[in-house]
């Protein structure tokens, strides 16, 4: 895949999430992974002046910090499709499990479940990169303690899902709060805090983490349940 | 250059900068471009995880909006030396020119004068990127009101400099502020709303931004043209 078009986008307006473009080649379809509601204008503007055709708004699961921009998109542009996973229980046009492959002119994403974060979280991997959502970030990851998260399970779905890619693959989050871009699987199994751990230690460690209730759960779940902007 | 290491680090503090590692190959030699002095640790933690030996700290030019961090690193890691554009005015290390090269192991960054933005701004072309500082940004590119600006210049040196590069050379610039990461050569020729356009409208666009003063450049610009933290 040796003409695919990337882009990786920050959301600038407060969520601190990656939104990241791909075509199979300069002028071909694409694909957008997690967009972000408020930056829906950015995002189809960087597609239309790169002349792609968009086919799916792809999310690596339900979040809870922002809203998707999916439904939104959808309204903008009739024909895209939004796609998540079966085990995220949000509404989608698609829904696809571990496995699967969401296909884009001659390039695809490769579905692999890796629950935890939440239990629908999925990761994508797409030639040397690979899109952890909250499983892995840098030097970090997701908090397990809502959406029916489990510090054993992400553990388990890290170390097997993401840790067994070649080490020089390109981790690619869906966040970061000190402007990292990316990471490779090699760094992160050698340096990440928490998951270069044993599991008894990384179970301890999220168990402790003391973190405030989620500023915007109660606002952005309902919505990202059923697409973000719900369709009329 | 197969085996550059490359990461792109964003100044979450406030002044949207971007810096970049390079290193020739992993545990190779490097350089990190326009570093933020908010930032340092951050800068070195990375430096450090990656195992790479840090040969040059390199300024696109003096900056008027952040402290560079070329100071506090010389100071803590005594051995790096500086590098700015000799048209700069600033105190350095190394003072470099157009055609210069800063070679790190293998690898090198080839300069490229062009002024404009200020009088010693500097392109840094290595493998397919360029590192545009603020002659070039998404879209966009820098104010030519200050130290030494001007709009004719600057629209000289990029489509002398930059806009002659091969079109899928990946342009890297200093700032964004719309959480776009990169862009290529093609694009900005083809769609940056100010450089597109002939020289005269281009003159004219600059000549009407009515752009407040600049928020620290009074702080900025007189630590910058000693490196950033004065050494004693």
């Amino acid at each position: 895949m040796r003409s695919l078009v990337f882009r990786q986008l920050f959301d600038t307006a407060g969520s601190s999430t990656y939104t990241y473009l791909l075509a199979d080649r300069p002028g071909g379809d694409a694909v957008l992974v997690d967009p972000v509601v408020e930056q829906v204008d950015r995002d189809l503007k960087l597609v239309e002046d790169l002349g792609l055709k968009l086919k799916y708004v792809v999310n690596t699961h339900c979040h809870a910090d922002h809203v998707t921009g999916s439904g939104l998109i959808k309204r903008k542009l009739p024909g895209v499709r939004s796609v998540i996973a079966k085990d995220s229980g949000a509404k989608a046009d698609v829904h696809v499990a571990h496995g699967d492959r969401v296909e884009f002119g001659d390039a695809f994403l490769e579905v692999r479940a890796t629950p935890g974060h939440t239990e629908g979280c999925l990761s994508y991997v797409c030639d040397n990169m690979v899109f952890t959502g909250d499983a892995l970030l840098v030097r970090g990851c997701g908090r397990t303690d809502f959406q029916g998260g489990s510090a054993e399970t992400l553990y388990d779905s890290v170390h097997a899902q993401i840790f067994t890619l070649p080490d020089d693959t390109v981790v690619y989050p869906a966040h970061d709060y000190k402007g990292h871009r990316s990471s490779t699987v090699g760094e992160e199994k050698r340096l990440n805090p928490r998951l270069s751990k044993s599991k008894a230690e990384f179970v301890e460690i999220m168990g402790n983490l003391g973190l405030p209730y989620p500023k915007k759960i109660d606002e952005a779940l309902p919505l990202n349940l059923v697409c973000g902007i719900q369709e009329e």
